[in-house]
């Protein structure tokens, strides 16, 4: 059951898509008191949700700012990413949903301040708060999905594995890459473009010299009649296309700090003063000050920019596809941003931004997996390999491991950073095996994405969704259920020679070097060390579950699907 | 046996203290080629050491660059930390350890470029090579430290609990750190000041307004006669005193940039120019380029400030340790440094520089200690609760779980962040009785400490030095042997209910929520999943062995050692 309660004059965001009647009575879940809602945590308590945010599946420990924000470092005391996705589970003494529908700033402190104590304090008391009760954390889940309307659907050669990165200057660069993958013999269905194909960054203009006749549907069949090649329209390019250049500095500050750079010229700068002007410097990008002198036209009214600045994403994404529907009505269109709002999901997907080559980046990633599925966030995946920083042979062959299970899979790294084409590393045929694999896994992995799309389900779980009278499998926070047939439980730590996972029932270990080479062994309920070298992949099928089994494909055009076997305890 | 070559004209470090012969014939372990040292890693060698660098105890898999700096980012990708400790052992197929003695810029890369090489590139080739057989890598440190001098010894009073924090202004706010902790009964040894207590911060100068008085012994006794407060001179003091400004920006650099942002002003900045800019400013900090043009006058001859950078903080060290033997000849004095090279272990301990509130950085301090020890650093700790970004509260208590071993135990914070002394938070009383554990274990820890020192041993170890056939123990890089009777495996993950261990033999679980409430059980070797509650301490006690143990005392000049119990296997 959802209840639905209005505060103050909320701006229509458009997240909820179902009309709910205003509950009758008062909200009784969290008090209010100064600005904020309040509510105690018992001791068991585990918060799930908020999305794309930093640290572990159950939230408790931190506050976390939503504002939709362009930060390539997702650390620790991260507060803010690229989206603001305002919905949580508290689970535990009581278990209910809360979806804050707010586009403003609004902090969560989850026990930060005080272990026991949430406090969600929107900038303003302008919002609409959903209440929602169901049998349990599945229940409460499809209840939302169900009135924020469907999940995007990428088309099926989204599925397959792409090569991008930021750098990639011109056709040749392109070329190279295409007959690189070819030359190993690795799969590979795309290769995607970043900012480079724009004049000075500004916009969507192609730079003819670079891409002559780029955007014409022959320049797409470079790598063979079957493949796409796919351009990254992702959000930085969207943000210049909206005019924000005020995103990096605005005029007055940006003077300012000049002005005050000028003062020092000539004289004996003091470590005071040197600090100040690297602070200041520091500080000119993304300066939230900056958009208190923003408004916008709705209705016939004025809003200020800051009560709707997390729905900047969510309404470039809409435009984007709305805009693609009409130019190419009869097909499905590839789209995924960065900066997105609920709603955001109904028109592409999200890649998780601009990650570093850390090994706690592969475990951040899949801990946002199942917060993004509760905010309708299907079409999802990491940066493979690590955006920033230079990756390692090792990091990249195990971020290949956990990533092949994500819908999105796409091999990305910023200009400056170690080139990480795949064809690069010395395990060059290891990795290849592992995207070999990948290939077989599509037809289960889209099978399952679709169904959860259909039904409103999660594709990905956190271990105590469906065992949750199993304390131990609600601690687990580094394994995640896939679909209703696999566990994952990828190893993150480098020169690791295995990994601990706990099952929560009895289930059959794969261990595979290649899709054809590989050792089963079902095991008991409980906690066990796994052995695992560096070219294999590790992962578990669900007791008496079985998934579909391809056979390796140069490209997703080119999977057979009269050639299905069966993987798991009923082969 | 220790082998020794020459290179080249090396400059000498006096890292080595005993004198050694130069071997007959040739070295053979490594292969010179193009101005490197080459060694082909076997797949299950074990690269230790490198003493204050980053990721995992076994090294391999990155590229680490030896050149101190001042970086508080202690993240996946750092190459450099404020120490150069060129010492490691190489452990597999064939067992030996090797320091590079060169005070220059060194890169190791450990199998980053590719996985199965080592190549060590020093920025000249004039370097003193030791390579180091042994019976195995105790003894193979063992060897190393007993030509490299012995570790400094702290006083006694300098294992109790300090607190410390970048932002205590003047008496008034220590006077109140002071009596709040008294309040609260919390033990305390020693409150530290950052460079708060400095004219400008360009000195040793008292700010006499803040700290009347202070320099003299009387100050010291605020907190009761038998307390020492005591200042934390680190390196931005001695930076500073060695008149060595430089190190933030350099006058030509500064100008340039400052001249640079003046064409700017007033014009419409584009994003390349922003970013440049910000780029320039943020470059001007800790530019290596800068040394280039230092010389130093050694013997008579002029030699360039980057054959010798890596030794300036041991100089500083041992300066400053000499020059307070003269003024205070019959005492102890505690002094610790940030950076280091290999020979400061004589003069004094280090912390672990500026960490930062991340889970992660318990894991990072712990991995560093054996590679530490290794070098000859014994009084060794990291900023407890972290002292960048924001701490919460079970952060500190979970790394107060994992300090209290260590023989720094001191909160330290910076300025801005979070305020994090144990009275602020609603667990202090947990947090108080993890503090009186540390003092019932100080009896152990310092004689432990005293042992190590005295026979070159390690305090902290890979289980892989104890246990050298048993792979899975190799390959644990979580867990470490303390002294010959007990093993830790402190909890780094937030929300954890507890964590896995390995035991490479029977040992004890200690589970302590006070010195004199806890539990033990008996575990067989193997893998375990042991629980433990956010206020309960684990712990390990080594298989028949015991440990004093003491009881809670408010200081170390309180502890009563006629009252020491035994904790362990023959209690």
């Amino acid at each position: 059951m959802i209840k639905k309660y209005i505060y103050g004059n909320p701006f229509p965001t458009e997240a909820v898509v179902e009309n709910i009647e205003v509950a009758s009575g008062e909200q009784e879940v969290f008090k209010l008191e100064d600005g904020a809602f309040l509510f105690t945590m018992s001791d068991d308590d585990i918060v799930y949700g908020l999305g794309e945010q930093i640290r572990g599946i159950n939230k408790r420990g931190w506050q976390y700012v939503n504002w939709n924000f362009d930060n390539p470092h997702h650390h620790e005391d991260t507060r803010s990413l690229y989206g603001s996705h305002n919905f949580i589970i508290i689970s535990g003494k009581k278990t209910f949903g809360v979806f804050f529908d707010y586009a403003g700033e609004i902090v969560f402190d989850i026990g930060y301040t005080v272990r026991s104590k949430m406090t969600v304090r929107p900038a303003s008391m302008n919002l609409v708060l959903y209440i929602i009760d169901g049998e349990n954390e599945k229940d409460i889940v499809k209840q939302f999905r169900g009135i924020i309307g469907k999940s995007y659907i990428p088309p099926f050669w989204a599925f397959g594995y792409g090569q991008s990165r930021w750098g990639y200057k011109d056709e040749h660069d392109i070329r190279e890459v295409a007959q690189k993958y070819k030359e190993k013999e690795i799969p590979l269905d795309s290769i995607y473009m970043d900012i480079d194909y724009m004049e000075r960054y500004k916009d969507f203009t192609v730079n003819k010299e670079r891409f002559p006749d780029f955007m014409k549907p022959e320049a797409r069949v470079w790598f063979g009649a079957k493949y796409k090649t796919l351009m990254d329209l992702g959000i930085d390019g969207f943000w210049n296309d909206m005019n924000e250049p005020a995103i990096f500095y605005v005029e007055d500050k940006l003077n300012e700090t000049l002005n005050k750079m000028q003062e020092l010229n000539g004289t004996n700068v003091g470590i005071d003063e040197f600090f100040d002007m690297t602070g200041r410097v520091g500080g000119l990008n993304g300066n939230k000050d900056y958009y208190s002198n923003f408004y916008h036209q709705v209705d016939g009214k004025l809003v200020n920019h800051k009560e709707i600045h997390n729905l900047y994403g969510m309404n470039m994404t809409r435009a984007a596809n709305e805009a693609l529907e009409k130019i190419k009505p009869d097909e499905k269109t590839l789209f995924f941003s960065r900066s997105s709002y609920i709603g955001a999901h109904r028109y592409g997907g999200i890649w998780q931004g601009d990650n570093k080559s850390w090994w706690g980046h592969i475990l951040q990633s899949m801990q946002q997996l199942p917060a993004l599925n509760m905010a309708g966030f299907m079409f999802i995946g990491a940066d493979v390999g690590g955006f920033g920083c230079d990756t390692t042979e090792d990091l990249m062959i195990r971020w290949l491991q956990y990533s092949m299970f994500t819908p999105l899979f796409r091999n990305h790294s910023a200009m400056g950073t170690r080139e990480q084409e795949l064809y690069r590393f010395s395990m060059v045929d290891d990795m290849k095996e592992m995207i070999k694999i990948r290939y077989c896994l599509i037809p289960y992995l889209y099978e399952t994405f679709m169904k959860a799309v259909d039904n409103d389900d999660m594709m990905f779980r956190p271990l105590g969704f469906d065992f949750p009278v199993d304390d131990e499998a609600k601690s687990v926070d580094d394994q995640l259920l896939l679909g209703n047939e696999l566990m994952i439980a990828p190893i993150y730590k480098q020169n690791a020679k295995g990994r601990y996972v706990y099952l929560p029932e009895d289930m059959m270990l794969i261990r595979m070097r290649s899709y054809s080479d590989y050792e089963t062994e079902v095991l008991s309920k409980g906690h066990h060390y796994v052995k695992t070298d560096l070219n294999e992949l590790v992962f578990f099928i669900r007791n008496g579950k079985s998934i579909p089994w391809g056979e390796p494909a140069s490209s997703t055009a080119t999977i057979d699907m009269s050639k299905l076997t069966r993987l798991g305890f009923v082969v």
